[in-house]
């Protein structure tokens, strides 16, 4: 039922430098975001969304963008994206030498508004002025769908909407279409009925599942979105990406509680676990707090213990 | 794949008062245990294990448990639930007026060994003086297996061993069996396993599953094994139980968290959410610091930003 349903790997779509850092009241440093961004690109990740070219003053803690774009070592292996909400974005980043992006849009009008001051038609019709430019200019171009699984201001999303901006967005040239769940209400049987209509239009490798886990169901869903045939999974390290209202509340999915959770069913993700618990660490001093982050607590206590009886 | 086979309902366990609370370093005083297992009770849970009738030797936080168990109300619909380890144990429960007792064993001779320092033949030897004493006072008696999905001293467990193990214990007259992750190591992939072999010998009714959020899989763990047709989950209000050698580490699945997710999905547990997070609340001021569950978490920043917006 289960085993025989996961894949021989998956990957792992590290956001935290994006969607973990805007989420912070405290800014990180340049040249720290910098150095976090190379100590990521060096656990075996293949795939880091590293900042966001959007309005200063919408996001004032990556107002640096261009400075961390071309900041951060290139290697061989290891893709850098960003997020870039439109044409004057895309010059930027163009100027940080970024060869990945991402736009977005939500899947619930309401959210569409509030976040980026268009209707979803509008988006769509915007998203014209960025797709083909750069790809003309060698740039890959994915996307974010956001309230997939519900909307704070409208509740529950219908599915069939859903899948018809994927199948829109894929017809623009998008390589790859991420389904967030931007506000952490998603379920294991929702997953399922979701991804059957998206999937039922779309091939799942188009797809990329994308949880928060504020009520600690992400890796549940992430589960079901395996099974379910998608083997790309959007993860922040130590789960960075608290909403800023519920302190202590979860962010995103902890990059290394999925890894955990794969390796021990045998799914690769060529990532170090011991590698991102340490960029984990790194972060959770720089941002100042905590991060919510299981197997980081489980992993530390352990040394902790180990150390204790003499053994580290 | 997933909605099918999802049961309409499903039985919480709550162990929190025992499983939880035995491992805080501060010992709760008498009358906030009784306080806290009667709220528990008003929350639509129909079980709970309320203390442990161990020697106070071992487990000081719960040398009151004549007195709890003596002090709490009884519920029509509540039955409460308690740890006996021999005879002596029985004796107490009984004078605490017990209906339903527990008793427990480890699926690993090491850690067995380590715990009740007797080899696993001879505790199971040993219950003969439990088991049938406590039925003929029309005790119902439920048994724990530990250390099922790994030991902290041996590494893997056969699950065919675990499948042994429960067939004698319901043989016994045991009316169902828990299996634990007493170290929080299982993954959904393992769960399957184990609960395939141990599910050929016996019916799903006589189980139950027992997880710890240690690496944050509990939840899908618990998918796996309800999809599996395994009907009684244990669980901790707020994620009591964590280890003391790693501060903030995760203990026991949080019962908001299962039972949220469950909601979700549209299977009854009869529990009602808010009052679970009250109990959570409560619990915590009293042991003194934070809890992991996540849901607990997103409940109490949904509130309090309803209150910013006064709307609560």
């Amino acid at each position: 039922m289960i085993v025989e349903r996961l894949p021989g790997r998956v990957t792992i779509y590290e956001v935290g430098p994006r969607d973990g850092l805007q989420n912070e009241s405290r800014m990180v440093p340049t040249a720290d975001k910098i150095s976090f961004i190379n100590q990521l690109a060096r656990t075996g990740l293949s795939h880091v969304e590293i900042t966001s070219f959007v309005n200063p003053r919408w996001i004032p803690q990556l107002a640096d963008a261009v400075d961390v774009a071309r900041g951060v070592e290139r290697h061989p292996g290891v893709t850098f994206s960003a997020l870039v909400p439109n044409r004057k974005g895309l010059e930027s980043a163009v100027e940080g030498g970024m060869k990945e992006i991402a736009i977005f849009l939500s899947a619930s009008e309401t959210h569409n508004k509030k976040n980026v001051n268009k209707t979803i038609a509008e988006t769509i019709s915007a998203f014209e002025e960025v797709i083909e430019p750069a790809r003309a200019q060698g740039i890959r171009v994915r996307a974010y769908v956001s309230t997939v699984f519900g909307c704070p201001y409208e509740g529950p999303v219908d599915p069939r909407r859903v899948a018809g901006l994927v199948t829109t967005l894929l017809g623009m040239n998008v390589f790859q279409v991420s389904l967030g769940d931007t506000i952490g209400v998603a379920n294991p049987a929702q997953v399922e009925r979701v991804l059957e209509i998206v999937l039922a239009d779309v091939p799942a490798k188009d797809l990329a599942i994308h949880f928060h886990d504020t009520r600690g169901t992400a890796l549940a869903n992430c589960l079901v979105g395996i099974m379910m045939g998608v083997t790309t999974i959007d993860a922040a390290v130590g789960g960075l990406g608290g909403c800023p209202y519920a302190p202590g509340a979860s962010g995103n999915l902890a990059t290394e509680d999925v890894v955990a959770m794969l390796d021990a069913m045998g799914v690769e993700t060529g990532v170090d676990l011991d590698k991102l618990v340490e960029c984990s660490q790194a972060i959770a001093a720089l941002v100042g707090h905590d991060l919510p982050s299981k197997y980081m607590k489980a992993h530390l206590g352990a040394r902790a213990r180990a150390a204790c009886q003499g053994k580290s």
